[in-house]
């Protein structure tokens, strides 16, 4: 079983959650209801050989993508960071010198998107070999207009999204993947320029294959992208753009006039369209390159765990 | 270094966490001020090998323990559940099916304490052998009076402790410290019962001549304990009750009348009395069993790392 399937076969049997949890597990965040505001919540994890390779890779990169990936999952819900917990699992013989400048790098990437550090957790592993594994919480604050789900894209709607695609994973682990900026700015930009005109939103972890499946499927919808339309990476091709994962960028959904640059000139380009999903089962995503249409639920990518 | 010490080390050095963070890390859980309210939030990890042996363990007590240790923590600042996530990397051979109970028990003991499970994370180590870790979250609301710190307690007040100390950790791995009740419910009894007379608190879980010690350093105040006023487990002298560790019984210190039982019948003993720490180099933590005295500041347990 794929590690999102058992999530979502775990959280589907998630029941009794009780009257506080207004966005359940399923979307980049979960939202609670405390008693004055509403909170945005999500863990993520870095594991040495899945996620990056500690072998080669420096621990200023590792601590920044520990944090901004997290922090890639409120800039999808439109959400304010408010803080950020890690917890961190080093080899026995890691030292404390590198240790103490993992949490600098991830000290600092959090400081500089004004989500404090404000919890951490250190162990050691009992067995040399054993590899340093990093999970961080961050917590945030919705928009006021509301946070920015997977399931509100409707029929008619265009599709748009950030940046670049394709190519942020080198062959040698190297790559765009460690050192993204996370589209926080980017999406409240959008949410202050579209308001309720925003309709669904995600970042690109999986491939933007696989997650405009999450977005069409979540909202019951069908996504058709024009692969001619894609911004691709240079040297990329629009497969790739389409099945490459970890590019970090904002997929949306919305009606009406969108910008076609954010802040810090970051560009937006209309890349599909929403369509009713018919009656006939059908692919959740179609991908069209001329005349040539092919099913893009399963471009994407994901770790295989068993 | 030793985990916590290095912990300090890196928060030492913690600057710039910004206006919203009411409680730096250093306390039971931190506190960040949102729009309209205050929370309190924490990360604490379990990893096989270190705080559990897998074999042997039920996966139930695991999952348990892993909620348990974080609610203890909430519990020590009087603070209310609102919601945990967790960050699970297993084994590859795990399994799918052991991933799911692992989950469903974390799921049935946050539920227990009104504390959904709002957020989790799967990872799949990718080289057999690896250990089990697990971090869980917990995020909680502060009394109205406001959250019981470890920096308040104040010369003369009495100093307490719920339930019983000691033998928790027997010499198989098994007993008390994986089945414990995180005391959150005695805690709202206590916040409830003495208001602002409820001074400082802690939860026990690095066994309470270390724990005291870090009330006496953070309040700036010298701990005495009367060794034959402590509430031992059945079988364990009064040395094992200073020195064991994952009692996550509540240490606190108040002043005037306290209840000497708590909610579900659990007992409250005082133990000893907050004085004025002199200008002498001193102990934080005097112990005293008849006319010995000795110093409880080290007088603990906890993991070296090196």
């Amino acid at each position: 079983m794929r590690e999102f399937e058992l999530l979502k076969h775990i959280y589907e049997a998630n029941q009794g959650l009780g009257g506080r949890v207004s966005i359940p597990p399923g979307d980049d965040m979960a939202m609670v209801r405390l008693d004055g505001t509403e909170l945005l919540a999500a863990v993520d994890q870095l594991v040495d050989g899945r996620h990056f390779c500690l072998e080669g890779t420096s621990l200023e990169l590792i601590g920044r993508k520990a944090v901004t990936r997290s922090l890639s999952d409120l800039a999808a819900m439109g959400g304010r960071p408010r803080a950020a917990l890690v917890a961190v699992t080093l080899p026995p013989d890691f030292g404390a010198d590198r240790a103490v400048r993992l949490f600098d790098a991830m000290r600092a990437v959090a400081a500089e998107f004004a989500c404090p550090l404000i919890g951490g957790d250190i162990a050691f592993h009992h067995a040399a070999g054993q590899p340093l594994t990093c999970a961080v919480t961050v917590l945030g604050e919705p928009p006021s207009r509301g946070p920015i789900t997977r399931g509100a894209a409707e029929s008619g709607d265009d599709v748009y999204v950030t940046g670049e695609l394709g190519g942020a994973v080198r062959e040698d682990g190297s790559g765009r993947h460690l050192s993204f900026e996370p589209r926080v700015a980017a999406a409240t930009d959008l949410v202050n320029a579209l308001g309720h005109r925003l309709h669904a939103m995600i970042d690109l972890s999986d491939g933007l294959g696989r997650d405009a499946s999450h977005i069409a499927e979540q909202s019951g919808v069908q996504i058709e992208i024009d692969a001619r339309r894609l911004p691709c990476t240079a040297g990329v091709d629009w497969r790739a753009a389409v099945s490459d994962g970890e590019d970090y960028e904002l997929l949306f959904t919305a009606t009406g006039e969108v910008p076609s640059v954010l802040c810090d000139g970051l560009p937006v380009t209309a890349i599909g369209r929403v369509r009713s999903r018919g009656s006939q089962p059908s692919p959740r995503v179609l991908i069209r390159m001329n005349e040539e249409v092919l099913s893009g639920d399963e471009l994407g990518w994901q770790h295989e765990s068993e």
